[in-house]
């Protein structure tokens, strides 16, 4: 039987006249992007140019929703209700929405980024309020989730189409978290290593932990980076080694209901 | 034969703690609302209660987009390239259109605020370009223009759905221009005066100036305002007046093609 | 012995053409005015026109920073960096300064806002990083605290000048916190009640609590609000009550050192 | 008799996680710095680590203030009221004021930016309500203007001290104007060509374009750029030919009155 599994990357980051990443060489890796709706990063005409270069490549395309804190890029976390939370990711996804269209796109996913994406990886209750809101946009649209988290947990009862994630780059812990960016070994600098842990674990369909037992896990799409060149590397090793390997790379179709 | 009209205000242009206008009361004259996008005002919260309102209120939804100067409310000129412009109109779209749909609703109309409108009513390549980026993304939108202006040229060449608007409050010269702000007689205070003059209007098929010949126009719709008590007044005076001559008010379908 | 006391306020929270609070009306009755400074709210127009106002009416003029979060007027905590919490500071500061001084003014105190200012008066580090940032723009800034918070014990090590301030319309705890919004009696809506209180910890040099006994305090200022006809009328009320009482009303010269 | 001269360049235009620039680099060849005040780029971290490298070089701090526009980078056209206008320059130069002093430094000079530079360099009217803002806020501040345009006639009426400044690598028509962009050689990238050229300048006083006669000119300081690596050279480069040539390289005191 033949396995398949998504690449994916945060894209469309550049802002204004900055430049951030290297979103040309990137799509040529990946099968999904998740593009920033202009709330953390991205303005208008960067996301029309990074979606049409989307399609041009036949990847798929992420709504890829943040604080609204440019000059934190969406990584510092905000205290904010419920409802402005929802209606923050329901504009940023019919923004998304719309130059998608305008591109002869069309968005198919729904990825939070930075801060949100932590919080919500920790409280359920705020995963739900994120991703109802997203679906009363759209309710067709698949959420992406790191996998094994509170972002899967909510997924798993809203009877939505879902997609689960993990890191070509952070080292795991027996339980399924990362390991703390401070300790050694918990980000990996070596494509090689990478490339054939990532094959390891998509092939097991469990996160392989540095150490303790697999962890089966809902293993849709492997996230990748693109700032750097060794980010780079990595991306372009894992899809390499995946394809020799016999692995489908494809853009995710999303699952529905308990993993497992 | 019965004579129908639409009546239109701009609303959902507070921004935070910051509230401006009586969008409540006026939801209860009008029949088609211009909802601010969150560039010159408006923000995803107050997008979302003021289309929930509209919608409840049986109030057809347009998108208002303007220029991103919140500061300035949009009523600055920003001399912007083409694409960022197209650009710019199509995000503020797409937002409207995922807060409508989360209200229970959908944008069925586009309208340009402020400096932009102006900037287009003056400038047919400047109005293409911001009507053709909202038909990229939804070819079924009707276009409401100030009617006898390039905005009106341009959609009459589009092939798309156009609706034609006039003030209530606004003097007209005779060549269908508004008589400039500063002088006197420009802006019409006294509420029975600008219902007649409306209805009149109306029932002639044509824009009546101070002085001059009648001159055919597209009146589709009504242009009102809910700032002040004056205007208000004005805004239900108009309704009452049109309603007791027999006018039909409701929700414009749009037309197509050119004028007359 | 004459008794003398501060009476101030928050002001130029307008944003744009969105008009907040009653600046006209409470510069007549305050001594000291805390001025936004465009990063919660108000803008550099504003900022001038306020400042030249409490220029005219003699009133000092206080700096306002708050978080850079214009949608949720400065209410919302944000997680920053030390580094980062140190030069917003320092950046709203120096604009109040410069709008200060083209308006024939000085700034001659620094008050936290909203959540910035909740977050210090719970956490000295906090505190004292934003006040350190601010004496290193102006070490002769007077620096206006809640009374027996974090804030106050920071301000005491300093060596600043400093001044302590309490609330004109909320109930204390007998710890000298303010009672909970939630509770009854929390906040006070009647202007004569609230004169008499103002008046009575005046007097004492003492938070009066609902319930147990007065807190010896560092009352330099009194906080009133501008918001709503009650609480200009509390602000009003609060001024006559005390004048009638022989207190004098006049801006702080500040304190330093230990209280008590 | 020694020539002295002072070279300047644009820098702190990073914001928040995007980098612009090579400010390190640039801040080893210069003699003046225009910082940006966070409208148009930078942010209070940029400013305050820019003027810090700029303190640690010797280098002269100027605020380089620009339009509220990120996205544009402040190089759109708005049209703004005169008094926003002087707000706007006043609020960002405090501002900067406030960073220069918290890094041991202080502003020494102005400098407008971009399409704000531009318009005052048109029109006479514009640059005075700007200048006059900034005098008003700081009256020894010394002026940077664009020799030979409207800039420079302003500042010869205000009694302020100013600066002249030339491009090192734009060519000049025979009236003073720059040749358009658009115009074959009208950008300089040869960094030999472009020292020798502004060398002659400087020895000339005198502006010398590509056809006609030399123009008597204020030239005080010669502007460098940091973007692009042939940018960097040109700026090294410039700054060795003049030295070589027994040019004093060392921050303007600034002129006053009519030149010439």
């Amino acid at each position: 039987m033949s396995i398949a599994v998504d690449l994916n990357a945060d894209m469309g980051e550049s802002f204004g006249d900055w430049v951030m990443g290297q979103d040309d060489a990137l799509l040529e890796v990946v099968t999904s992007a998740n593009v920033a709706c202009g709330f953390h990063a991205g303005d208008p005409d960067v996301m029309a140019s990074t979606m049409a270069l989307a399609v041009q490549n036949g990847v798929g395309i992420g709504a890829h929703p943040g604080f609204g804190d440019l000059q934190g890029f969406g990584r510092r976390r905000m205290d904010l209700p419920h409802r402005v939370l929802a209606h923050m990711v329901q504009y940023q996804l019919g923004a998304a929405q719309a130059m998608a269209r305008a591109s002869g796109g069309q968005v198919r996913h729904l990825k939070l980024h930075g801060a949100l994406s932590n919080m919500c990886s920790e409280d359920e209750t705020l995963a739900r309020v994120c991703y109802e809101a997203a679906l009363a946009v759209d309710p067709d649209i698949i959420i992406m989730v790191l996998a094994a988290t509170a972002q899967q947990r909510v997924v798993e009862t809203l009877g939505c189409r879902w997609a689960g994630e993990i890191f070509a780059d952070r080292a795991y812990n027996p339980d399924a978290t990362l390991v703390s960016r401070g300790l050694p070994g918990a980000v990996i600098h070596d494509p090689a290593y990478a490339a054939e842990r990532i094959l390891g674990m998509v092939q097991a369909g469990a996160i392989l932990p540095e150490k303790g037992d697999p962890i089966p896990a809902a293993i849709d799409t492997i996230c990748l980076h693109g700032d750097g060149e060794t980010a780079l590397e990595i991306a372009r090793t894992v899809r390499s080694v995946l394809q020799d390997a016999g692995v489908t790379l494809r853009t995710f179709e999303g699952r529905s209901g308990v993993f497992g």
